[in-house]
């Protein structure tokens, strides 16, 4: 199974035009939530991204991720020292890229990164989609969604409203 | 105050390339639910849109307002006499319209239509913003929001989850 849990503006944006993703931060947390974050991170083998948003977490400071990560890119050759054996470059199709990584022994995986989703979207390799929708209206930046050939029908599974802010909807494709 | 209340899909559109909606109705409604919708046309004194959903609205067959509606368009210069006295034509900018429709006495406005709704956000005329996300990524169509000249932050004030599928959350605009 293919998974995306990612956090979005009412209108799409995943970060603004320059990648900045401040404005994800700018909001109260009295409940104390990780907004279903640990129990996904459980679910999941894996995480895919692209090189963007390696790079983007690389910013972050302490690497985030105790799961293997994949990063596809066909520029890099390498990672950076600290991250080997934690990180994976790989390259290709998303049916290869999940063959692959099926082949390593992993089947549940995290999709993450603006352009690997929306070309695992296009490819109809998405499995379950959970959208955080952030109360703001970007009205710019990096859509979360790019265009489709063909429409995909999702089934609602559960919606979960946090701090009386961010609405979670996880949906998960009708085949 | 201004209300927006409308359906997109999670990509964010509000019909097919050529406006079509079929995909709005082709989910079952065992609880026999209008979504909201007549308790939010009890809240609203009139009805303002533009002349592509003007259009689209008279292919449905019998008015379905019985709400004052201001169609606001440069071109269009009579209405059919059947909605005469019904429907008024308007046009200017959205502060314009606003404040004319004001003047005739009317405070809670329905703002309804792609183009207008864009237009009002980036004016920031838009209090509260109604949307119910059907389960379904469409891929391409009429996207309900455009650029901004800036963010726009919202409070989530209520979230609500129909037929198990369609998810409703209603913002208000954070002044």
């Amino acid at each position: 199974m293919n998974y995306v849990y990612i956090a979005a503006s009412i209108d799409g944006y995943i970060a603004t035009v320059d990648g900045g993703v401040d404005w994800l931060d700018q909001y109260p947390n009295p409940e104390k939530s990780d907004y279903g974050y640990s129990d996904f991170i459980r679910s999941i083998d894996v995480v895919v991204m692209g090189r963007h948003t390696f790079e983007k977490v690389m910013t972050f400071g302490d690497w985030p991720y105790d799961k293997k990560v994949f990063v596809l890119s066909r520029f890099l050759t390498t990672v950076p020292d600290a991250l080997k054996g934690r990180v994976e470059l790989m390259s290709g199709s998303p049916e290869t890229v999940v063959d692959s990584i099926s082949h390593a022994g992993f089947n549940d995986l995290y999709i993450d990164g603006g352009i690997v989703i929306q070309d695992f979207l296009k490819h109809d390799l998405i499995d379950e989609l959970t959208v955080t929708r952030i109360p703001v209206l970007l009205g710019n930046g990096i859509p979360l969604f790019g265009t489709l050939n063909a429409p995909l029908r999702f089934e609602h599974k559960e919606t979960t409203v946090y701090n009386n802010a961010f609405v979670t909807s996880r949906f998960a494709r009708t085949r």
